[in-house]
């Protein structure tokens, strides 16, 4: 299931504007503040499709029943990009557990080497509800790399896949790759372009060099 | 038009929990964070209703087509207990205006006096989007008050006003005395009862005390 | 007792300079946001004078003893323009009272008004600790007034006097009106001169409209 | 050097004092905000030792010289138990780049592994200025692995290690494998035991799992 929430204009489309304008770009201040909100938004919205049971609680002048949430998700996201836009989801998401998921080089035995997903922490997630967030989907294959480094850790009920700007090659990669498997994505917007480097088009340039300054 | 937030789940109700958990209220700094972060969503959702134009952002790697909002909000609130559900309005509607309402006590000749709504500072509001907020909607008395006042400033094009709890009394009040304006009323959730003195029932207490602390 | 803490250089010097920068200005979210991080500052250099106990905690290995503020402070703001100031004073002293001064025309019998201040709301601050805080030190005669009629509360035990930015000519006039009071001023920087308009010179402009839009 | 920041009583300890208490431990959100705040205060405190310029700029009114920072820091930071430290410096260093440190293990022949640091991402960091956060000093070891990890991106100028509580075993740690090096360690406390698990007692538990849960 896809759900674009881009496709109906709110402030979200705003601060989408916002991360893609290279003027607005100078101030990685405001990128990370945008990629937050955005966090923050997708949060809320996943939110609606949670499960929630009634509780009573006391307020000073009475008892309320109230609607809280059944089960806390597990945020997980991928370094160092995802950063920002984990931190919007927590933002909401308060009480929920953290899965961090970084890649390292694995040197095979003639000096070449292969990008491998491990995680660095996180619990075990059988039978829970899962957000895994990266900014871009751009060819699809790191949020699938990601995805299944992240079942070493048990099978979750169901997986929210996070981005905020996708190319439709992006989403069909894990449609092929994941069958079967009980995921929502949610996307900010849809890019038609993906670039020979792998880059979407016209998109917003590389999200962790935005945020946290070029790297080596 | 009334709009009721917490008719369908979201972690907006767990929001709207703790608030009225008095436990959870010992912890002030808490109470005003999740004052925030309604008006937040509260602006989210506020924000799907508003107008919004094409734009053509450069990108690092290209142009883009962008929905911005057409015309900025302006952000008014009754002071003292509306200040961090204004915050989180605007930590979302960045760039608006604002307009901050406070009462005072006008004298009368014989000794008594009565409470009237004065524009501490805003712009002229005329044919202006306004969002108007204040936590507690109970007899509704002070927020056509506030209202009225707001109109010596201009006439808006059209008025949302937001409140986290309401009674159907305050409810009926504005529609009964706002006839004819151009309105939308968001609220959380809609408590059953108001006391003699007032207060929403099972409601969450006193708003402003909880955020700022006792007053004399 | 005057401190200037911008006489030694710190990120509090970066941060003023980008509220006097006009350019960057135009980001209201940044405006405020640095207003916020110089409260912060203000109150973490305030809370280097205040009075602290020992206590012991449990922490999951042991007991610590840690040293804990003895006497929480009232914040004390003018609005609209300490809003933000006062919001970064309270990010740190989170379990703080707070009071809110605003402003409201008195209207004599001849037709003619002048400002009075008058609490909105707050507590009674006798033997307490106050921190009255806005953004702008300018002729000082704000700030006389919003002292003294804070003293309808009570009296305080000492008051830090907090402002971004002054002139010499506010300073003085805070010695000489308040003379045999228990006060210390805290100011970011102090400009030399004050307009015909008693506005000071460098300065940054109005703070209280490059925060919240210009009012009519 | 080292500079013990809880030495002088300021409301920094009783942000400690609120990370180390088992009962405020379980609002996980307010002892993420704890790091947060004491990273912002560890900031400020190495903003004094940095080297600040002259700049002109334009105010609404005038032109005013201001001080400003000569060279923005690399913030490093080593995963997972440093991101709220980190974010807490980023605040308040916006402009800084920044270079996340995570450990992997790396598997020997015999099937089993030991923990080695690899940059994931960062800036070349030659002649600048960096600053390496991890909340808890216990050892010293993994400090002094991330230290070396890093020196593979350049040879920094100056490096400023933060940690809130630290063992006098583990600064010892660090004067002894890190001699002549250009550093100056910042500690919020300094705690006398160091259990075989290297735990620091009576410190706060696992500031990693306190922040983001309990890891497999």
């Amino acid at each position: 299931m896809i759900r674009i929430l881009g496709d109906n204009n709110s402030i979200f489309n705003q601060f989408i504007a916002e991360l893609r304008d290279e003027t607005v770009q100078k101030d990685s201040m405001r990128f990370r503040r945008n990629l937050e909100r955005i966090g923050e938004i997708f949060a809320y919205e996943i939110s609606k499709e949670l499960d929630y049971s009634k509780k009573s609680v006391h307020t000073p002048l009475g008892i309320a029943e109230v609607p809280v949430i059944k089960q806390q998700p597990v945020l997980s996201t991928v370094l160092r990009a995802g950063l920002p836009l984990h931190q919007g989801l927590l933002n909401y998401f308060d009480k929920a557990e953290n899965t961090f998921i970084s890649a390292y080089r694995k040197y095979d035995g003639d000096g070449t080497f292969h990008i491998e997903f491990e995680y660095i922490t996180g619990p075990i997630i059988d039978d829970k509800i899962v957000i895994i967030s990266d900014p871009m989907l751009a060819t699809g294959a790191s949020m699938v790399l990601a995805y299944k480094a992240m079942l070493k850790k048990g099978n979750p009920k169901h997986t929210h896949i996070v981005s905020i700007i996708a190319s439709n090659e992006g989403i069909n990669y894990i449609k092929k790759n994941l069958p079967n498997k009980d995921i929502t994505i949610w996307v900010g917007a849809v890019d038609q372009e993906l670039t020979v480097k792998s880059y979407i088009v016209p998109g917003l340039g590389d999200a962790g060099d935005l945020a946290y300054g070029n790297k080596e």
